[in-house]
């Protein structure tokens, strides 16, 4: 068994390159007293790492250069030095992006009730983030109006499936003809906005006829900029992502917040970490939706480790259809 | 008794004029049944005035062109058709820039327990707003740095003596080394920036060495997005006024909004309005702090109506110190 892993090989300024990144052989690690040697089936691309590539501020150190990019996986035990794991066993890691890792932080996964690769995704951090997000912040009551950017992707995707779910009219936005068609007759939306046509304002105010009382932000820029100005009264902003903005060497100057005094907007940012005590009760909601076959989700499938940069910078560019997966194994 | 009123006469288009207003004789009113007949005594002028001279959208209708401005009032019932007022009583009212006016909408103030003014300030609608958006969203803790903009006016004093009261450590940021003497020594602040200084972030991130836990915003603009690189993670933002961008043609381009998600900020939009069912709750915290000496307060004062325009014209350039009143009569 050969190990392979991606370390970050410098920082990026502005848009990510392959440069950024070296595909390098390792050894086989050995687990100690407690750790799983753990073999990743799937990693998860996800739009925080292009935060962790950087040394600004941020909620957690960015990776060091050298260091194994950051990343969930799924994977199978291959040995065991943890009484609770046992060959074979399916777990969800932080294991990075690498072929082969060593860890005691691992949580078992049931592949029998979902495929593996929906713990990264619908049944995942995204799907998780989607929930609180929305039940904790967003708070979206039966008949009004919610709004959700990358509405297509793994969080977007979920947030709006769970918004019908409780009552509320869901729009999504979403870039290109193909996935707004996608969120509106398979995800079941009720309108979506396509932000490259080149009419945001006037498609938003028409697809939202009464404003907008939520909006789940994972995108910024002028698209959260746009969205200000259709925001109701006591309206509420989930600043989940700001993707737009990860790239830009300029961060964007946002010339519309005066409608969080007018229209007395509640504007919050999350980070899923913060509810990690309750992941239980999550699971359990998104699982029945899955289980009854309410939870329509879509995933875009890389293969092999030394694809993941290119899927991460085309994620970062809007290129990913779906939830960004690589598969390792 | 001759009556005289300020009206509208055209809209600003950026700074305030004094030609956008006209001073005018008019009718004495005659109070129809269930009305008073009030003479004016004293003019809250108040930074939201600047909205009202606008056809904007905001949370309530602009002043039309030829029409009274907006302002509240404390006078003295000179007429009374209605059985809960006799005359010679103080009451609260709206009626605006004139001396003389009828209204149903009337409330008792008590000139025994605090000057008359004081209704319209630290007693009054600038109270109440320090107090809902304090205790409601921003909702600071024992030994957390509070920061609140234009520190020494009617509204800021009192964030700041409150937020001290409840255990937090008050940080002002005023224009001038005058304001800031008098926010630290007399209003007892435990700091105060001047933001005239030039040196902005150095000074606030001196003043607040363990960063800012809730910021109580009356200005925006520069202040606002200078602070935002200095929250804590869970931190709150009260935006009560944005009196930077009120006469700016241009808006103000945030540039920091991305600390909102980093910091998981919550960022809420505040209209004292919301809370007038609970008007007496402030009213009576603000009264005892008063009566114990704890509510330190001073106003500027102008004399005469023709003054008015003058005076709403320093206030949105910063000019007055402290809670800014025409004395009518």
């Amino acid at each position: 068994m050969d190990n392979k892993r991606v370390v970050l090989a410098s920082r990026p300024a502005g848009w990510v390159s392959e440069d950024n990144f070296r595909l390098e052989a390792a050894p086989l690690p050995k687990p100690a007293e407690g750790e799983v040697l753990v073999k990743n089936l799937w990693l998860s691309l996800d739009p925080y790492m292009r935060g962790r590539m950087s040394d600004a501020k941020s909620y957690v150190k960015g990776v060091d250069i050298g260091e194994v990019m950051v990343g969930q996986t799924v994977g199978e035990v291959v040995e065991s030095r943890n009484e609770r794991f046992k060959q074979g066993d399916h777990v969800l890691t932080q294991l990075g992006w690498q072929l082969f890792g060593s860890t005691k932080e691992a949580t078992p996964v049931d592949g029998t009730r979902a495929p593996l690769s929906y713990y990264l995704g619908c049944l995942g951090m995204p799907g998780m983030t989607a929930y609180f997000g929305l039940k904790e912040i967003g708070q979206p009551k039966a008949g009004e109006t919610l709004v959700v950017s990358a509405a297509s992707g793994a969080v977007g995707s979920v947030v709006g499936q769970l918004a019908k779910s409780w009552g509320a009219r869901a729009v999504g936005i979403a870039g290109g003809r193909e996935k707004c068609d996608y969120v509106r007759r398979s995800l079941g939306f009720d309108a979506c906005v396509d932000y490259k046509a080149g009419n945001l304002y006037r498609d938003l105010k028409e697809a939202c006829p009464k404003g907008v009382d939520v909006l789940f932000e994972n995108v910024g820029g002028e698209i959260l900029d746009t969205l200000l100005r259709l925001m109701n009264p006591f309206s509420r902003i989930v600043i989940c992502g700001l993707i737009a903005e990860y790239n830009a060497t300029e961060p964007y100057g946002y010339k519309n917040l005066r409608s969080v005094l007018v229209n007395r907007i509640r504007m919050q940012g999350m980070i899923v970490f913060d509810w990690r005590q309750r992941y239980g009760e999550a699971l359990k909601a998104l699982g029945a939706m899955h289980a009854q076959g309410k939870l329509k989700y879509r995933e875009s499938v890389l293969e092999g480790l030394e694809n993941a940069p290119r899927g991460l910078i085309s994620l970062l560019k809007g290129g990913n259809f779906g939830k960004q997966l690589v598969k390792l194994a």
